[in-house]
């Protein structure tokens, strides 16, 4: 085991500081999401990378509890095709660290030349992004210097959940200002757990990683971390998508990581899940879902009680963990993987 | 090299034929579909799995040729969560091969219950799906029975290509009539060069498949066929969301399948990914791109003249057929992939 640290696991740990200064500066602008948003029906995420992730919880979040029909655009409708689509009657929310991907920026000046509000959730306060929205949710996660997202991909978790109460979601802001101190006291105790599983990765050429509904955000993001940081081909897969033919990759050779909440109507097919897996001899590795997924899984991680409509924004920081340890076992240096830059530019 | 054949074989010549059938039997519902459709303005697709692909095709025809804003839905919004979305003004577009998937039936009648109105594409025209949609595209791929789904694939694309044109598409109903003709000409041609690049492909734990825009459909169809039916770690991703992040994972033991049209605006993009992909020792294989794809790789596959929104149909072919080749190269029975049964039931 190597005792280096990284610029990476120090973001890591900046996160529940982070979550702070953010919910303290953009909980404040829910009434003016409120009156942006009132004329308006469907939302239209706008997003790449963990950043697209992010936008799959606020899917989830605003279907689930604010009633709006959600999509997550393609850009190249925008940039490529240059195609007229009538969006009158739609929210877009472009959700980007820098605020300066060319790619983002152009589909959200699109969408409102086809009729869009628009919203920006960024860590780029001054950014093209910010100059472009009517209105903007600044995340103050502070500089990031990692290339792989920690800190702002979870402040845009609480960007949106504020974007959520804004549309009107029938949810207690003040189990969100309490996310800081719960993840705070949750990050030490579950060092030593990730470590384990870190381990247990190494030399691993492929594995799956599921969840469902609200978490499978999460599921997504643990397999682009471990993707872009550690070369794995890690597959994000719904519970439900992995069921209808990807199942059949998972073998003795090939883990599953399996994420769900301590609690919600999700958990009961994760646990299911992990039986299954387990059945054909893999390794089965479980983020949070309390003692359900725990006691079917061959190791996990316990999560701090959240509700369920805020566990993603713990859930994922083990992922983190798991990620940063296995790319330094594995002699890589997780902040500048091979091939990529911060602000990513694709048109 | 093996010489027994399979039922997927015979299934993937029989392509031509059943889109024959296919056109002739959904060409006509145009009208009824534009009824239907003329009070709605949005787009919700319910599918799981090779649907799901479809969906995709779908969703960037309707959004560059019908100006629609489209969604893909997230079944558990639905089953798991009973959520209360405001679907007025949209039409749900249900696709399942049976027609039989419980959760898809569960949703598009909650989409129904929503207030959307609902259209389902089927190759199972007595099944409870077309009990319960407004007006049902039932296509006629025939019997299939192979687990990986082939001419019921390629049959949804037409069905939904002809959904297309209900929505008011400004596009030739004569060019899309005229593709089993072009794609009976192309299946012999491109046989040799699908055995070359299955040979290849041997041994190989991970490879990446790339496409953009309308072929990034195809991109999603083609890993799915390699996870299902030859257990290979084979990643879907569009050209833009491969640059954030995931490129990472390229190297020399993973190899990449790029796929696109002969013409059109995503073509120079996926062939500077080639070369990008060549550039870290990569190998690289086109179907379809024309001079410009098959130049940069290390060998590809032709694909016949079609324009770019007829593309999908025929660009899956090859990639069918390389699946085919490479199970039964492994020792794996096509037709018959482990953990999976024909029709799926998530719930």
């Amino acid at each position: 085991m190597t005792t280096t640290t990284s610029i990476m696991r120090s973001e890591i740990t900046e996160q529940p500081e982070a979550l702070r200064r953010t919910l303290d500066a953009v909980l404040p602008m829910r009434s003016e999401i409120s009156a942006l948003a009132g004329q308006t029906r469907n939302v239209l995420f706008i997003a790449r990378g963990s950043s697209d992730n992010a936008a799959v919880y606020g899917s989830y979040l605003l279907q689930t509890q604010s009633g709006r029909l959600t999509s997550l655009a393609s850009p190249s409708v925008a940039t490529i095709y240059g195609a007229k689509v009538d969006l009158s009657g739609v929210l877009a929310v472009a959700i980007s660290q820098s605020g300066r991907t060319q790619e983002i920026v152009d589909t959200m000046r699109w969408a409102a030349d086809c009729g869009a509000r628009t919203v920006a959730v960024t860590n780029g306060a001054d950014s093209p992004l910010t100059q472009a929205a009517d209105v903007s949710l600044v995340t103050r996660a502070g500089n990031e210097i990692a290339v792989p997202a920690t800190k702002t991909y979870t402040t845009q978790l609480a960007a949106l959940a504020v974007l959520a109460l804004g549309l009107g979601a029938d949810l207690d802001p003040g189990r969100l200002t309490g996310v800081p101190d719960v993840i705070e006291s949750a990050l030490d105790q579950s060092d030593e757990r990730c470590e384990e599983i870190a381990q247990r990765l190494v030399g691993v050429h492929g594995a799956v990683v599921s969840g469902r509904g609200l978490a499978f955000s999460t599921a997504l993001e643990t397999a682009l971390k471990l993707k872009e940081a550690c070369y794995l081909h890690a597959m994000g897969l719904s519970y439900a998508d992995l069921l209808h033919g990807p199942i059949a990759v998972v073998d003795r050779d090939t883990p599953a990581v399996l994420v769900a909440a301590n609690s919600g109507p999700t958990l009961p097919g994760i646990a299911a899940l992990a039986e299954r897996v387990a059945s054909v001899g893999a390794p089965a590795y479980g983020i949070g879902g309390g003692s359900a997924l725990g006691a079917a899984c061959d190791l996990s991680v316990p999560a701090p009680d959240l509700s369920e409509w805020l566990a993603p924004v713990s859930l994922i920081i083990p992922a983190q963990l798991i990620t940063e340890k296995l790319a330094r076992r594995l002699g890589y240096n997780p902040d500048a993987p091979r091939g990529l830059g911060k602000v990513t530019q694709t048109s």
